[in-house]
């Protein structure tokens, strides 16, 4: 399949909601091969993807996930969830908490993603060899019609994490990255932003841009 | 313009020698649209973007960047250049001088690109919340026709150029990456990759993936 690259960077956004229905190898193959043509440091190419489609490793990675998911919503989130508790007529409280159900519907089904990739860094601290080959795994999904998810919460329990997958404790690899993948059940579209021009300098910190971008430079239509 | 998706992916590639003329307003504002079409974690979009056009701001931050790349050469980049001229015939020892080359060229010619981007990231550690959308930036340019190169190392003196953009010490924002853009004098091409299948497992790590891919799934032709 084809697809415009401005309609795919516009419309991958965060789809939990899939069916359970298995993805071919080409689609697998495309997702991979979109991966490795990311760039990275000194073109060192230090990165692992791990596919996982087993249902026991699945059923062992759940409980994990589910758990991390409890960690996050009792640290890092729980100043958002509070606020959103406090003011749920909040447009941006509103949001938050479909966020919220949306990011624990993928934990309540982690089962359920026919796929998982796994992405792993070697000598990265900065993500900026590893996220633009997640990034293109994600895009070169939508580009088949294949909804993906981010999450990094693994990190609250990487240990658990590693022993399930066998990563080896030698060797520099760290976990980056936590993809699902699955056909999705709603309606691909242009997820909402904050627009470019509202967080966007020109040559200082606070300089005026120049410009605005009030709509999408794409959309739907 | 408008691009396959599978083309601008496997076609971004380094772009380093570049002519200076001006990169358009509407294809600025066509990457800083792209960039925050990205996810982020929690939909924080916990970004800054900075463009750099003056010739003032750019020969300020020249030296600073040329500095950082002799630490680069004397650190990290030291036992690949020595192994490199220890074995010059090597194919490997001549494709990492070549990217040694081209970074020089980069540095040596800092002030000739005429847009610059400078990345921000708050409270991301992994990278993961602000490489998808330098990557979407890069790829927006792709597709108009104008080449990227991304380099962080500007790591080696961040205070200094956070002095010279004027970055506030407050908020937590932290410089992730630094793209010069520019209309390549070189032609676009699918850059050399270690294939998808060498670096990819099932399941666990070091499982078998089942499948292979001796080709690139796009190519020019």
């Amino acid at each position: 399949m084809t697809m415009d690259a401005l309609e795919a960077m516009y419309t991958t956004r965060a789809m939990r909601r899939i069916k359970t229905d298995p993805i071919p190898e080409l689609v697998q193959k495309k997702i991979l091969d979109a991966a490795i043509r990311a760039p990275s440091g000194g073109n060192t190419q230090g990165w692992r993807f791990l596919l996982v489609d087993d249902s026991g490793v699945k059923a062992d990675l759940a409980p994990i996930y589910r758990k991390c998911m409890d960690s996050l919503w009792s640290t890092i989130y729980k100043p958002r969830i509070d606020a959103a508790e406090a003011n749920p007529e909040d447009p941006e409280s509103i949001e938050f908490m479909k966020l919220v159900r949306s990011a624990s519907y993928l934990g309540d089904h982690f089962e359920d993603y026919p796929l998982i990739l796994f992405g792993f860094s070697q000598f990265d601290t900065s993500g900026g060899s590893i996220f633009p080959a997640i990034w293109n795994a994600m895009l070169a999904a939508r580009v088949e019609g294949v909804g993906s998810a981010l999450t990094s919460v693994f990190q609250f329990r990487l240990d658990e994490m590693n022993e399930v997958l066998g990563v080896p404790e030698k060797g520099g690899w760290k976990f980056s990255a936590c993809v699902t993948f699955g056909y999705p059940t709603g309606r691909w579209g242009v997820a909402p932003r904050r627009p470019a021009h509202e967080v966007s300098y020109r040559n200082s910190w606070d300089g005026e841009l120049g410009f605005e971008i009030p709509e999408p430079l794409w959309s739907m239509e």
